[in-house]
């Protein structure tokens, strides 16, 4: 366990209210504990660091300006929410971020009412405090009530185009709503596009334009501790009401740019703002990501995501790993296509690291896109890409994709174009918990005409897969695998091109035949060791494809055995779907089989790792014998008792 | 058979190289033929004439400057594109606009080189102007060729958040790319939202800020015919590369505003551009939708969609209706629950007339919310206005829906908060084509856990469903109804809530059960009627739910019958997939059951009638009916043949 560090602040702390006693110059001390904590935290739990360490200040400063749970405050996306997790009545449970039956490491509705939102995808904030502020103002009810609202939202999230949809509407509402937009030029990548550039300007741009009669006026209604900072307050409110800037176009009141680690302009402007608001206010605060922990500052990604580390050194404590993750080898095997096919292009929505395109990026930057937090945009200029002549593969994780669903089926699918999405995170992630979870991505791309949908078994599939995506010119193809490392098999020198629409005998049994689509595969495998012990020997096959079907494979096995049993790591509605499609059109079940599909189950499962997910979801090795012996009528439960 | 006007320049046009040969004044004089050739097609096949009227003069312009189909004009949406058909080889089919075999109302790739980039659903163009930008300058390949990529994209359009994630990315590339801001005010509704207030006020404020050395150089560059108008040209590109407007901010250069019916503006500036064009450039155009035909002028929508209609008095010539449409029940029911709970509200995405929400808009404007073309801010909005106590109804077609799927995951089911979806235009929409169709939703929804998803079977249930949708206060509830008319059935005084997840029975029969999943119950019902004259009396049952489904019910159906169908509006993947799942698990397979499901095929239908694309479909009374003989093991085809 890791030494704690000293607090006296924020030992007295147990919600926001306690913040009310302090003074300012207490709250900036205790600014200083968070941080403490906050790095402590996560080097026992694991997590994202970098953005909760970038607001610090500006969590203590919301928390002791405004009345939350009344106020509304929601943080975008939520890698940032740990600060405020320990000053909402959660310290307690701090060290158990991201474990199973711990806190969620985004916010969470379920988990407290002062997350009034939960996040985990980005750029969702605006919309949120907008519908909170229009509920306010039109009576609607909430337990804790309903004050101000507030969207605290990253530079990287402001890119995506729900973020200014958002924008436009609360413009063009005019409810009194305040946006922060926390300006650290640090996504999880650095952030890409013209905003981010337009946003650079405004602070880099010496001298800014005058002071207008508005913005002097808030300086005078500064409260009495800081009039004597008065001269910086001024400055710090200097581009208040002065017109021009992008944010004014859409209807907001500006204010900024702001040092957000600066609790001597924090606080002023934020009361400002609470005393004055009338319409909607965008605060332009600057940070940096990793503040104030230098491990976290040195690093390339600020201190994004970190496995536990020890906290003097920052050194991270990772599990050596058996095998190479499957987002590497994706990027790998891309790589090695490109290299024989200069048509091959990449498109990321702002993670190449995530994705693996990181490595594809460094060997052919110009045929590497980042297009940042935009998936819907990502997809369509895929499409046109793949139009043009090129051969995108868009890299996209399954629950991203979501963003870009209109995109595949209006852009991609029916305009049958060539657009390879190689979709990470297929399944459930661990401790990313529900919101990250890649459960629909089968059943949502299956059931679209002409779309080619394949999973990967093992990590040398995937690289098979990567060669058949690249080949494959005949409309749309997807491939999906999972987060974490490969099962450890052999790897091919180069991806073989599959044939499109075919699967794979894995091992030839009898009585009960299993078919698996993507990586179940090895927990299917360990079932049937155990079941050999009982004298079963289960035929197994490895699908490939959910779209087209194998026929003759899925027909053949109902027609060889007693029963057949697919996996999938997905929701109803995908691959087992359309397998029983298959066999009610063709009349298999008219006679009798016993036909079972194990998909995930009805619920969000919560985080934990993936392994103890797909217990939840009953899909493990033990599950799969037991559905194999249940479906057979041999009662393992009895046996074992007997 | 209307009249044909007289057209003696655009009877020399086959494709746009024709229009290489006529001076400026000719081009000008093609316009007004043009113009009056689209009133003249639209007035026989109805279809979208305001938008094409709106960009006539523009059409004839980029045609006559550009080189299409190697420069790609990309028209987005596509409701404009009806001149420009009449300009590219298609003038010989453009009275078959929309109809079953026809010309598509949409631009499409299949249809023809010079439409690079199908469209109908709004906002890709500038993605996939870029993706072809990128593409020609990595090498790609097309077989027209590659050249300028050139995006016309509405002031409505550009409100999506989609448009603004492609500006960014443009603005960052700094490709040579166009885009044409087709300013008319008005895209199916009037604009709403912030950036529309903007951009009046970009030509509202007078005088322009002052004409800068680049822009002045640009007149210099004008082409002989227009040097005696170099007064005008001057004005017209007084705006050009003068800084501080929106979109110079994301790194577009801006060149307008100029009005879009001058051609005398259009040809001189649009060969500016092609001549010296180097970045992203954003070229300003104000358009009158309707433009030039005064009955178009006159109509609220400007002539946006009509039926046929007579060429000299406007009038329509519309079929009288047997019963209201879903829509207007839709509208109708929800003003009614709103009258008795001051918490319902409604969110629309631009479209108040389409999904009859204007009446709610009229009654209650407070209650009442147009996000703009903006379906993912649409959506967690709607999560939020939940949140906060408000009861709303974010009433969107199915196919746009797609667009905000995400958010429905993510900020609506992950949270379990109680947003009611009205989705509209579910299953085949006819006229509109595959773009439109309302296939996937059942699909995408009934695979959510804890969502709720219900499909009306007539316009009484569609009422019922509206007050259960109202009374469902634990977790998020859809549900779906198609386009046009009800089947005349007597209207309930008000609708009753629904026990969820309880279907109803229709008729009791033997052997085989057809159970229906939304309007398809009218056509089983005519089914019904044929089979009872072979002595074959189904039962039939109305399932209401495909989730939570009817145990009972569905396992009832099983056990009784040799036989059960399912049959929906919806691709595989939806309630009948479900309906097997439960059958599988409950093991009513292993002992045989003749189970069919009856879904959308696996292939995109070209517009036609509904009823007809439902024949493609194979869903219409005589499939049903064959199905029924045929699972039966009867020998219809035999039979008839004897």
């Amino acid at each position: 366990m890791s030494d704690r560090p000293h607090t006296p602040l924020l030992d007295q702390v147990t919600r926001p209210a306690d913040l009310k006693r302090f003074s300012d110059a207490q709250l900036t001390q205790l600014a200083g504990e968070l941080r403490a904590e906050t790095v402590s935290a996560v080097s026992v739990t694991g997590g994202h660091l970098g953005a909760g360490l970038g607001v610090v200040e500006l969590t203590v400063a919301l928390h002791a300006v405004f009345d939350t749970p009344r106020d509304k405050v929601i943080w975008d996306v939520g890698h940032q929410c740990y600060p405020h997790k320990i000053l909402t009545e959660r310290r307690d449970r701090i060290r158990t971020l991201r474990m199973k039956d711990g806190l969620s490491g985004f916010t969470k509705r379920s988990e407290s009412p002062y997350d009034p939102f939960g996040a985990a995808h980005s750029s969702t904030s605006i919309s949120a405090a907008l519908g909170f502020a229009v509920a306010r103002d039109l009576g609607g009810v909430t337990p804790e009530g309903l004050g101000d609202a507030i969207a605290v939202i990253g530079d990287g999230s402001m890119s995506a185009g729900m973020a200014f949809e958002a924008m436009n509407n609360a413009g063009h509402l005019k409810k009194r709503l305040i946006v922060i937009l926390n300006d650290n030029e640090m996504s999880i990548a650095p952030p890409v596009g013209a905003l981010s550039n337009y946003l650079s300007r405004l602070y880099a741009e010496e001298p800014f334009q005058e002071l207008k009669a508005a913005a002097k006026g808030a300086v005078s209604l500064l409260p009495e501790p800081f009039r004597e900072g008065a001269k910086r307050a001024k400055e710090m409110l200097k581009g208040m009401a002065v017109g021009g800037t992008l944010f004014e176009e859409l209807g907001f009141s500006y204010i900024g740019p702001i040092d957000g680690h600066d609790m001597g302009q924090l606080l002023p402007v934020l009361r400002t703002v609470k005393a004055r608001a009338t319409g909607p206010i965008l605060l332009h605060v600057l940070t940096k990501k990793g503040k104030g922990y230098a491990p976290a500052e040195r690093a390339r990604d600020r201190g994004h995501a970190t496995a536990k580390f020890d906290v003097v050194t920052g050194e991270q404590k990772k599990a050596p790993s058996n095998a190479p993750s499957y987002t590497a080898v994706f990027g790998k095997a891309l790589v090695d296509q490109a290299a024989r096919d200069d048509k091959i292009v990449a498109v990321t929505a702002a993670m190449p690291d995530g994705t693996g395109l990181n490595l594809f990026a460094e060997r052919y930057p110009s045929r590497c896109f980042d297009v940042g937090i935009a998936e819907q945009h990502g997809v369509t200029f895929s499409a046109a890409l793949a139009a043009g002549g090129l051969k995108p593969f868009c890299a996209m994780y399954s629950t991203f994709l979501q963003r870009g669903y209109d995109q595949v089926v209006h852009d991609v699918a029916i305009q049958r174009l060539p657009v390879r999405f190689a979709i990470d995170r297929a399944g459930l992630v661990g401790a990313d918990g529900a919101t990250h979870a890649g459960s629909f991505d089968i059943a949502y791309l299956a059931n679209l005409p002409g779309m080619v949908v394949m999973a990967a078994a093992d990590e040398a599939e995937l690289v098979h897969m990567v060669a058949t995506a690249a080949a494959h010119d005949d409309g749309p193809i997807a491939f999906r695998y999972p987060r974490g490392e490969g099962v450890g098999v052999e790897m091919p020198e180069l991806g073989k091109v599959l044939e499109i629409g075919k699967g794979r005998m894995i091992q030839k049994g009898a009585r009960v035949a299993l078919l698996s689509f993507g990586t179940r595969l090895t927990e299917v495998q360990k079932a049937a060791e155990a079941l050999a012990a009982r004298g079963i020997t289960p035929t197994i096959a490895d699908a490939r494809f959910a779209k087209p079907l194998d026929r003759d494979l899925i027909l053949n096995l109902a027609h060889d055995h007693e029963a057949l049993i697919t996996i999938e790591e997905g929701a109803v509605g995908g691959f087992g779907s359309h397998v029983a499609q298959l066999l009610a059109d063709e009349g298999v079940f008219d006679h009798g089989l016993k036909f079972r599909s194990m998909v995930l189950p009805d619920i969000f499962i919560d985080q934990s790792s993936p392994a103890d997910m797909y217990a939840v979801a009953g899909m493990n090795a033990p599950q799969i014998e037991a559905k194999v012996l249940d479906v057979l009528g041999i009662g393992r439960i009895g046996e074992k008792r007997a």
